[in-house]
């Protein structure tokens, strides 16, 4: 059984899963070459995965078949397990609980690509769905706090496999990096009974220097104070702490936005590996004044030296008004 | 001018600094290879760097000529810029600050060794005064607020140049992970009276599972919730918050701790890359009762996803309790 240990000192959480060290990519240094061998995410390989938790099949064909547009399943190698109780315990100055949460992996299309951004609008808006129907399902799940939505493009983002896929961790702790987000902006609040990402956006749209698109419903930019060249977010335009309590439209807009964002990424920096996180309020938190899902994508242009994540000080040498006007420049 | 800029919710600070995208492995996807060329970092080469700010020249050489055993130069493309007024302003929401701070490199040898693990103790004890040595002198600049010393070791740990050496980086704020380190130290302080790395360094000598080595005055440590496989930390067993304020007799234990440590690593994996950083308390902040000074090393084993330092969340293929097995067992 996994298990997540929390540092005595900063309160960090982290899952130490052994079982993970079977990967294709395991333990060792140096070892980033991909998996060979048939890709476990094309159409005709569902045999290759664990069963699918859904799939969304508009000619009605059977699970773990071919006729799906996007399918979820369970990592074959998952960080944590669904089955367990978390019994929470110490050991002198440390915490600790058993590993227990959900690890799934969204296949995007049945077709081999390895760039999210040849996709089409409409299978956009189906992965943006997918997330929505996993956070509603899972988040019935009393054991968990926070369902962490990510993406590994390219091998030097840390993606294993090449077929285009999001990853999905459903987690009984909310990661650090949000519990910072969420004590800033409820301090800000206090303050200035305002939303601090609402502000971010107001002045964004005055200004105008960092701001790469807009549509009706959000805005994409370089932020202030970007740890990585053209790190790029995007936030709804209108208050509001949840992902999955987005309107139909507003997942419709926010597939143009992202399909959008990595089109000007691919263009302007040649397809470029990346990641993105969904940062979204914590579950069984209520719907708040002060915290503001978006996106945040990071391409992986630099090598990010581990003194940058053990310090937490970045040095980036493109500035956001720089990369804001390059991605601005891309025709579509 | 560079300009240091705070993300105005979690009050992270990064450097923009575009004069380092001049830097030979500059901005663009997968440019991570070497420098090629006379090494600038050789004995005889010393006309190649920036003139030197201080030299162990046993003796009596000139300074920029050889003879020297242990040379301090500025880098050549500087994060931050020693010249200026901080200027600390505001644009609506968002904070910045002129990038004002020391950018330097530690060249650990004359010789070109591309491993700090194969040189002697006399070697690694000059390394630990030289760090005490800038610290002291940088530490009189009033507009300096922390010192971060840090090492890359090999590509993939982000070093651009292959001779052995360190960096450091005097800045006007303190990094966010160090932050984080005082605000958790001193919670535990205010409920326990008591430091929290004295207790766990008590807890490790007693459970002994994740103690990798000690002498008279230092205990290396797998930490409990490591982030990275094989992240060993070495602290002092005496409570003390400053690297600067060890004693000669420490200095001498800490190289011989140091040293055993890398070549421990180098054996178990191979002589992998790695990052080391010191966490010292923050200049112009009293000697106090919560913080304790320690190294912490990172060996870059895995390839580490944005998605785990966008989080803050890491999933650890190994325990420490393993990884502390393992370099334990090494014979010296």
């Amino acid at each position: 059984m996994p298990e997540l240990r929390k540092d005595p000192v900063i309160g960090r959480w982290v899952i130490i899963s052994t079982g993970r060290a079977r990967r294709p990519n395991h333990i060792g240094p140096r070892h980033d070459s991909q998996v060979t061998g048939p890709c476990p995410f094309c159409a005709e390989n569902e045999h290759v995965t664990p069963p699918e938790i859904m799939a969304y099949r508009p000619d009605g064909s059977r699970p773990n078949t071919p006729g799906w547009t996007l399918r979820v399943v369970p990592n074959k190698f998952p960080a944590l397990m669904i089955e367990g109780e978390l019994d929470r315990r110490g050991e002198g100055v440390f915490d600790l609980m058993n590993g227990v949460g959900a690890h799934e992996v969204i296949i995007e299309t049945p077709r081999h690509e390895t760039n999210m951004g040849t996709l089409s609008e409409k299978q956009f808006e189906d992965v943006l769905w997918a997330y929505r129907d996993r956070i509603l399902d899972l988040r019935k799940d009393k054991r968990f706090r926070y369902i962490l939505i990510f993406k590994n493009q390219g091998i030097e983002a840390g993606a294993t496999l090449e077929h285009t896929h999001s990853q999905l961790i459903a987690l009984p702790i909310v990661p650090i990096n949000v519990l910072e987000e969420l004590s800033g902006a409820k301090g800000y609040h206090r303050y200035k009974e305002r939303c601090i990402y609402c502000d971010i956006v107001r002045q964004e749209l005055e200004d105008r220097t960092r701001v790469v698109g807009e549509n009706g419903a959000f805005v994409v930019i370089c932020p202030f104070a970007p740890r990585f060249p053209f790190e790029t977010w995007i936030l709804p335009k209108k208050h509001s702490p949840c992902f999955e309590h987005a309107s139909k439209q507003e997942y419709a807009e926010l597939s143009r936005s992202l399909r959008e964002t990595l089109i000007r990424l691919n263009q302007a920096l040649n397809d470029p590996p990346f990641n993105y996180i969904i940062h979204s309020n914590p579950l069984q938190e209520p719907e708040n004044g002060h915290y503001h899902w978006h996106i945040e994508i990071m391409p992986k242009l630099t090598q990010v030296a581990g003194f940058e994540w053990g310090s937490g000080f970045y040095i980036n040498p493109v500035t956001p008004e720089d990369s804001a006007r390059s991605l601005r420049e891309i025709a579509l």
